[in-house]
């Protein structure tokens, strides 16, 4: 049985390799024909989708799955048009592979450059949301890569359903359907084979909770762009100006709880900390936002919860902010050193200085002056549609979309030079 | 006993953790003067260093080391005075830290780029060679990150005076001694407690033999830049500039033998190889070089060995060149994707489709057109000194310098902006 999952999952590895070869050498103009074929293709076939996906629904509702997991897996009309018109979307999004970028000549005579190519092939383990499917699909075919998706169980259906669009979108415009696979099998050997077999995938792209991700980091042996945790800081420092620093610190927190850029600690100047947290308590809890303090938020705030050390290091995904009254910049940089996920952090500050400073000596994937945590986003930034948020140093860091999705090489140029 | 090595390692870790975040807002000037410090000190302590190394060496003569390791294991005075000017170089370089790429608007009103910063924590792991101690400490040091340095046990003396003198230049120019450790056990345990520590080391870089890098990108929990071989090719196409085609297939095998970027099989195309075969050969025999080819290539030059199937995956270092004659441009890129190393090629060709076909679609590090695959190399990329060449997909790829000791993150400027 294992045996088979193994020979299967090679089966699938070679091909993937294959239309990757293919993949990197496509033209622009083909990868968009496929993905505009392929939104024709999901739009199409809503019915069969909405179909495909009841099966889903009445399995879940059997296997007893909560209220929220049935909401995300459930397709819709309008939930399809959006996923048709996020993959139109990157066909309009330019095409990162073939940039030569620093082209110059060497005093060898020699010019060197770098070329921006695909990664090869992707491996994308994700859970519940089928758009998942399209929109990681799309973001490797624009990128020039042959991915592999491996859904959730409870989903199985409904991505099986708009795998099928997907390939037919890839044949019509003359592209390898294997360029986009999905794995049909449910058991869970199937991923240990895919984050293994190094020799065919080139990177995995783990999308779900914590724990997924650290069980597939733990165990790849293929490189993992990726983040844990996102312990997001606000710091206010005393040159801030105050309806700046009211506005970024209620938006980072509360205009959305359960996301990843949504700010977790409020780290505040002593100096603006007593003019600044009664106004903000007011409206944080306006918003029914439980708040935890330090020692010094609670001499301002005495309702305040006290904080406990793991406050400072808990990603709440929550309506719960913790806060604590520091001295200056330099506390505030040592606490999110210590305690941050370098994942986002923003200073409110009308100092040109600290400004510099807190850009320079925040080692986050975001660092932000004057603005909301929240904007750390692919669509925010300016890349697309974004396939994950890495907090890893190297290649991708950050929102990854089209570009995070390739490397570089160098190119040289030469008219018949050699070494000496 | 493997306790005490954890609770060094821990220890060194913690040290080095603490000095990157130093090191990495020290401003450029300060770098450079700890380099010419450096430099300083290496030289005017040369008689020290040559005192110490003379210990290796009688140790090594001891253990029957033999006379290749031997002489790269030997510190001169002008081997130190070339060690002293390479460190010179690094100070010399445009510091890549700080610069900020595509900062640009976006519709919402935020300012987004990508600064590049340091990695963090550097550990290095190599043999013999002494001069590497000082070579990769400037880079890193230059790069703005802190470094482990983990030599050879038959350098163990070179490699501690060079490392004084390095931390003295630190600590000349007001930087932290420890952003440059030299981990001072010999025991093996310690290089397995450096791999795993990822709280403390963002990236690993092995330099060494095949099997040493095997044996630390298996084990190593923590992201390694490398290459493992370097079986490049030089295709030469029908449609080449014959003196072209024979001056960069010569320079590719016998400039030098025992380098990764030498050529270890020639492509020919089967209209020109009966051309210039003959006069190739005779011109690598004139320079010792066995021939081993495939069928097509024995009935040209009878006299070749023939090759085997695994000549064609075999990095020799050594003055052996396999050849394959192939149809065309199709053949050549098939036989590299399959055997090739994806570390340098190149092809010989005044087709302007079919050089731009061979850039775009053979997946290496370094690809070239009419030049010698021996220009693979960071001072002839002008990416000053190099720590090593990457064939990895992810970050850093080819000849890694200063840049590829770095990475990006995303800066944003606002104006009280927030998420709507």
């Amino acid at each position: 049985m294992l045996n088979d999952i193994r020979t299967y999952m090679l089966t699938v590895g070679q091909r993937a390799r294959e239309a990757a070869r293919s993949m990197s050498r496509t033209e622009t103009g083909a990868k968009n024909d496929a993905l505009l074929a392929i939104g024709e293709a999901l739009q199409s076939n809503a019915q069969t989708l909405i179909a495909e996906n009841r099966k889903d629904l009445e399995a879940g509702r059997q296997r007893g799955l909560d209220d929220a997991i049935l909401d995300r897996l459930e397709l819709t009309e309008k939930r399809i048009g959006a996923m048709a018109q996020g993959v139109r979307e990157v066909a309009a999004l330019a095409d990162p592979v073939g940039e030569i970028t620093g082209l110059t000549y060497r005093p060898s005579g020699i010019q060197v450059g770098r070329m921006r190519v695909p990664l090869g092939v992707i491996g994308i383990i994700y859970e519940s949301r089928p758009n998942v499917t399209a929109d990681a699909a799309a973001l490797c075919i624009k990128s020039g890569n042959a991915c592999i998706l491996r859904g959730g169980s409870e989903a199985v259906h409904s991505n099986k359903a708009i795998a099928d669009c997907i390939r037919d979108g890839l044949e019509q415009a003359g592209l390898p359907r294997d360029a986009v696979q999905l794995i049909e099998t449910t058991d869970r050997a199937a991923v240990g084979e895919l984050i293994r077999m190094d020799q065919y995938v080139d990177v995995i792209v783990p999308r779900g909770g914590k724990s997924l991700i650290e069980r597939i980091a733990e165990e790849s042996r293929i490189p993992v762009i990726k983040h844990l945790d996102g312990i997001c800081h606000v710091y206010i420092d005393d040159r801030c100006d105050f309806d700046k620093a009211i506005r970024i610190a209620l938006n980072a927190k509360t205009q959305r709880f359960g996301v990843c850029n949504a700010m977790e600690t409020l780290l505040i100047a002593a100096p603006v900390a007593p003019i600044l947290l009664p106004d903000l308590a007011h409206l944080y809890r306006e918003k029914g936002v439980e708040l935890r303090g330090c020692p010094k938020t609670l001499k301002i705030l005495p309702d305040c919860v006290p904080a406990t050390e793991e406050d400072w290091s808990t990603e709440y995904l929550a309506p719960i902010l913790s806060i604590r009254v520091v001295e200056g910049l330099d506390e505030a940089v040592d606490h999110i050193a210590r305690y941050g996920s370098q994942h986002t952090d923003a200073i409110v500050t009308e100092d040109y200085t600290r400004a510099r400073r807190f850009l320079r000596e925040v080692d986050s994937s975001s660092v932000m002056v004057n603005a909301s945590t929240r904007f750390a986003d692919g669509y925010e930034y300016g890349l697309g549609a974004e396939i994950g948020i890495s907090t890893d140093k190297l290649h991708a860091r950050g929102p990854v979309g089209l570009e995070g999705l390739t490397t570089q090489k160098f190119v040289v140029f030469g008219d018949g030079h050699i070494r000496t």
